[in-house]
């Protein structure tokens, strides 16, 4: 059980101390040209002790992406089940939620979409699985929408993708402290995506 | 003096042959993944006979990243160009050349998002200037079309920016022989940015 709304929290580190040192030298100079060293000089460990936590930068990987997307789905669900019905409203919850992500989860949107060539390629397809069933989240409101008479676009597809696109580009370019604060990034954003599925105006 | 349209015209090449050997080994292992060694086995070369081409990695980096944005800008600026002064024409025009670089230079637009990071600071400098001017390009039409009323965006900057974000995006997913050539992509994101800065409909 989570409290109503509770997908908007974000509290603490996302990740234990070993993955956010691995997130870190990942984010510096990419998984290729990052050592295990490194990994566990940051997180202030010996190789042997880091090996202990983790049976490789693999795993190290695996463990940021499979995680993020395992919370941005969760999250995500949860904001559009406590939207109730209306697609007008379950969009606004999953676009709400999509961009608290992307700004409290800068670095790890960052890994997500720079290091899916690093994944081996089990992996690789489990990852890809999560983000479709993201995108796919998206794609049925907007279809509901389309459906219903409250979005107007003749592409369904090609826009939820779009505003997902948008969404997830937030975290290349927001900083805390910036011009919007994310409730007003969320309110400006808004406003965006529902122009690109063209949403009839609310009530 | 270039041909009417020439902009959208993408044939050849963008690299002479050590810099296409290096854009692929950046793609696949990232900037400091790759060895000038790796570099100079990709393009058939010694090691000095790479050096001959350019001094460092660092100066192969910097001849993708600073001609990819000036081609850019280039393109885009004589597509505003050739478009008249119509607000809504000048929107077009210049969505459609992010676009068809973004589906004809996919691996350049890939390096470019994500290795800024490993630019030297003055370097990356330069290229942040180059892509603030690409945006500005955007921004000033899309002002224009809020003054004019062709536009009804309430943040015509943001809606600016989340345009460029969704042609930019295009780079990850387009995949020549799938679902929407080039021009059919251009007339679905041309509605879809229209929508984004709530255009009304054209005459």
């Amino acid at each position: 059980m989570t409290a109503d709304g509770s997908w908007r929290t974000y509290e603490g580190e996302a990740f234990p101390p070993v993955l956010t040192a691995a997130l870190s030298a990942f984010v510096d100079q990419g998984y290729h040209g990052t050592s295990v060293r490194e990994i566990a000089s940051r997180a202030g460990l010996s190789v042997p002790g880091l090996y202990h936590h983790y049976p490789s930068k693999q795993a190290m990987l695996v463990g940021i992406t499979s995680s993020a997307m395992a919370e941005l789905l969760d999250r995500s669900s949860r904001a559009e089940s406590e939207a109730g019905p209306a697609p007008a409203d379950r969009f606004d919850a999953v676009v709400e939620s999509l961009l608290l992500f992307h700004v409290h989860r800068r670095d790890v949107a960052f890994v997500c979409s720079t290091e899916i060539r690093s994944l081996d390629p089990a992996e690789r397809e489990a990852y890809v699985g999560q983000r479709d069933a993201q995108q796919r989240m998206l794609d049925r409101i907007v279809l509901d929408g389309v459906d219903a008479g409250v979005f107007g676009t003749a592409h369904p597809l090609d826009a939820s993708r779009a505003v997902t696109t948008m969404c997830v580009g937030v975290a290349t370019w927001y900083r805390p402290g910036g011009r919007l604060d994310p409730a007003a990034l969320v309110d400006v954003y808004s406003e965006l995506a529902r122009g690109t599925v063209q949403a009839t105006a609310r009530p």
